[in-house]
């Protein structure tokens, strides 16, 4: 992609990268005061309805579970040397452990000790949300360390009827209809995975709040994974109708390219929005089919609701060193990353608020542009310029069928000049847009 | 393809080859007494039905042509030394050969000589059914030392108003739906040319019935090559409309991979169902489209019967050296190449009786898996085991719309791996399958 | 393309190329004398309607402009020695210049003259038919041996209300159904572009006139570009919906294969006409998709108008470096490549009159071809002569929905087989055409 949109200031990507830094300590899960504490942060930059559903509460085939907390959790030896100690890392602790505060062995302790044999620096990320147990997760080099000894073992936690908290943004436009943007907020220190994609999203939702005017409205969420999504929509029945476009941002702050995952529905226009725009990103872009293994994607595309709703990515789940382990920290994340990331949504953005359908209101023939000042009137030259020839192609294919996209995706022309060339033909009468916005 | 088909023992390649080597002296041609021999022999397996229809009968644009046998034949030179005898091969004969008593010289000889003169070793094998003529084959070699003499011709052979000779086994399944499976049992010592696919489809039924369902009924059949299809189909014009999947099987006994040409319309169940099985199958696959040239699918994929009949073949007619030569013998067809054609033609029927529709009970969001014990409860690792992604495949598919088979292929996982995953959900009350066979 | 189609003489390519030759002096615009002069010659082949449209005619969105005509033009040095002559070349002039008599300093010149700074042997050709100027188009060799002098400038042109000219040559045939081919006639001494398709196409249209039969009308346009297309759908919009298939003939008459532009439809009749018989065409060929830029088809295929008219090219606009300069002369125009586009057209014109939909009238089951003599009755050899396949594809596709240049593509055969199994069929009484030639 050439060139900086011109909506993204310079600043924008220092900006993301200090709220990534200013989330990263707080010690998030699926519920629990990390995940409120990043709302409060939030919502100094944004208006947001912070719903609490309490434990218990029936959503689909699922249960709110109850409220997790944490205030410190260790292992320590026989001279109470914290080996293992929370207050370094909330990494330490597999999410929703249950509280223990019990003396053990290293061989009673083991089961309960996780590592990356195969990357012996890092600490691994873990949970068990619906199964009841605790863990501690460590490097393999500490585990390596650990001596045949007694532990102090102690997880001060709490598990206990409570809420699940998560955050809202709606931003109105001209119509009800809705474009989702969706991200996971359960993660605890994992910066790229996943306070990049929040910094990323607030920033836009900043930036289509400053627009002067906007076609659809946006929801913005700030959710846990799974049963957050879950319950989101199982408040939300009713009205999911309004949501056009959707897209899931994950994993927003380093990499290389983009990766986008359809939605299932495999053709939407979302789906063929973020591929025009990821055609001309730097670096290596996949765009693949649906598959219902991923993030919150799977809820929404879920067959009962089948919306059209596709996940963008830098770094897909999975394919990079640094998932799901301490690595993934601030300095992982780049401001280039972030930015490239905000322009990227402002573009898939443009897409969708100018994807109109045109009639050609002189469609017998070609309409003489030279003499309206829109073409070139010197005949006789090899070389039609793009400008032109984007011209030619809307008033070709503007038959009330094909919208700008099909267009531009036709003339492997740029959205922005099809759209461009569009409005200098509705100015000189030539176009009418398809009121029908449908 | 790997590990043995649950139905097939170690010891069956063993005894198909053992039944090729039994048939293999006899001289078949499509109509006569070699013919009522093989059936003979096939029904001291399986409960045959033989059918004699009369020669004169018209079928369709054909008829019924007269009855061929033949006792002996032979060239003798002036010592009486037999230089080429029927005695030795079957194949010395130009099928439906008429009677011939006769001396000679070699030149008035020559123009009823066939020989192979690009591979002087091997007789060929030649046919004139439809137009009345007589001929020996010989080697390229043996007809090279034949000197210029006299020779002492004789064909002793019958062409007489009689019958064509074909046999049909039934096996009842749940439905009168019928998968049919279809045999040429026309050629003379032939072994891979067709004694390899009577061999396996021998095996197959008797393998079907011991099954303890069956959703299907199927149908085998034993016929002549094109005459005896016609016939059939004249005979069973009224019932064909049973028919929902079909293959005729040819050359199963030798050569690497499989070659598989598809009906007439091209996306039927069958043709999906084998290119889904043959995915997974050792050595090279071709899956082919439909052409007009070939086995006995030319015939139920006529226009006015449009079938949906796909062939199944090891080594295609004409791809390989021994076609049609008297190197097709027994020690050409191997018993690994008959038990994998078995192995694949009982996953390809595994695939036809569990191909069904589901319907997603809980289609809003995933259900919960984990408390189901179908699911790993313990969050954070990177990789979902494919019987889970299975799980996932199937509950995000199942609209009512695809069914397993669509589903496998669009998860890419083996069509056993999906139907074990809907089994599962469906024990747990996830799933309901759509009773609605069709 | 293997051997010379049947219709088209030996001689054919010499002739074409003495029309070239006969045609080249004349200075054509998109009105004027010169146009006139042509029809004129063209006029002693065939029978042409030409009709004359008075400046000022409004045709949609275009008015006839004043018609130009010229003497003489000229720079003369101080010694009035001419640098610049349009007698020695028509391209001298830009088309449409309008009069100038003037002295004028090299500076003050030099904005109305036109080079190739890229080529400096030659004389570009530039047109500037809509906004009034004058210019003069030069070697870039020329212009670097101009001395900074005063030059007489002289351009004794006419822009006066006159008429456009464009000439229509009619082709009964069976039915009112209507095959257009159109090629422009507003180029001065250009003869590759585009006297060689003007050749070709009077040519055709003469070998068309030959055949014993038609089933389609032909209708030949000799029009001035863009402004001569849109002046006859003006007024003939009434009749358009007669036009079955159309192509533009431009650039005929030089270089190595074919590139044939789709119409708008993409998958109209004559685009796949055209892609059948390119396929076997000698050289490189491209099937390209339709753009809105290029020759006249921009007119026909406006979605007003959406016509089955692509556009036939050996040499693609702005491909090749003679193109528009004086390097475009007689010698550039060869007899192989005049000869290759004839033969090229009436092929597809063959497949165009040819292609019909036939029934099978014994669908069920083959019918015996061998009784009928149709078909080899020897059986046992290995291949099938493709005059057989192509009966037997004939025969499994004529179920009433394909026709025969579907069954051609289908069976990768050349259709003049398929149409010669067909024909042969059909007198056996084993086809029947479908009446209805829609």
């Amino acid at each position: 992609m050439t060139g900086r949109h011109r909506n993204v200031p310079a600043t924008a990507g220092a900006a993301m990268h200090a709220l990534v830094a200013e989330l990263y300590p707080l010690c998030r899960s699926i519920t629990g005061n990390g995940v409120r504490q990043t709302l409060e942060i939030l919502g100094k930059r944004l208006a947001l309805d912070v719903h609490e559903v309490p434990s218990g509460t029936q959503v689909f085939d699922w249960m709110i579970p109850r409220e997790w907390n944490i205030r410190d959790a260790y292992i320590a030896d026989r001279d109470g040397r914290r080996v293992v100690d929370f207050r370094r890392s909330n990494l330490h602790v597999m999410s929703y452990s249950a509280p223990v505060r019990a003396r053990m062995t290293l061989p009673e302790l083991r089961p309960h000790l996780f590592t990356r044999p195969d990357w012996a620096e890092v600490v691994p990320y873990r949970t068990s949300y619906y199964k009841e147990t605790w863990g501690f997760c460590l490097s393999e080099r500490t585990l390596q360390q650990m001596r045949e000894d007694e532990y102090d073992v102690v997880i001060d936690s709490t598990l206990e009827p409570g809420s699940l908290t998560y955050g809202e943004h709606y931003l109105p436009g001209a119509t009800d209809d809705e474009v989702l943007i969706s991200c996971h907020v359960c993660h605890p220190s994992l910066a790229n995975d996943n306070l990049s994609a929040i910094a990323v999203a607030v920033t836009l939702a900043e930036a289509l709040a400053a627009r002067p005017s906007r076609r659809y409205s946006y929801r913005f969420l700030f959710i846990p994974g799974t049963i957050g999504s879950i319950t989101w929509l199982a408040r939300n029945e009713e009205r999911v109708g309004r949501i056009k476009h959707g897209l899931i941002l994950a994993g927003l702050g380093a990499g290389e390219g983009f990766t986008y995952k359809k939605s299932r529905r495999g053709d939407a226009e979302i789906d063929r929005a973020v591929g025009h725009v990821l055609r001309d990103a730097k670096g290596a872009v996949a765009v693949n089919d649906f598959s219902p293994y991923g993030y919150d994607e799977r809820q929404f595309c879920s067959p009962g609701f089948n919306l059209p709703v596709g996940c963008l990515m830098k770094t897909p789940h999975g394919t990079y060193r640094e998932y799901h382990t301490s690595a993934d920290d601030v300095q992982f994340v780049t401001l280039a990353a972030l930015t490239e990331s905000l322009e990227t949504l402002e573009r898939i953005v443009d897409v969708l608020e100018h994807n109109v359908r045109y009639v050609n209101l002189s469609p017998k023939c070609e309409p003489q542009l030279g003499r309206r000042g829109l073409y070139r009137s010197l005949g006789g030259e090899m070389d039609a310029a793009s400008r032109e020839l984007a011209m030619l192609w809307v008033l070709n294919m503007s038959d009330g069928g094909p919208a700008l996209l099909d267009i531009a995706d036709r003339a492997a022309l740029p959205f922005q000049t099809i759209q461009a060339a569009a409005a200098a033909l509705a100015n000189h009468g030539l176009l009418k847009p398809v009121t029908d916005l449908s």
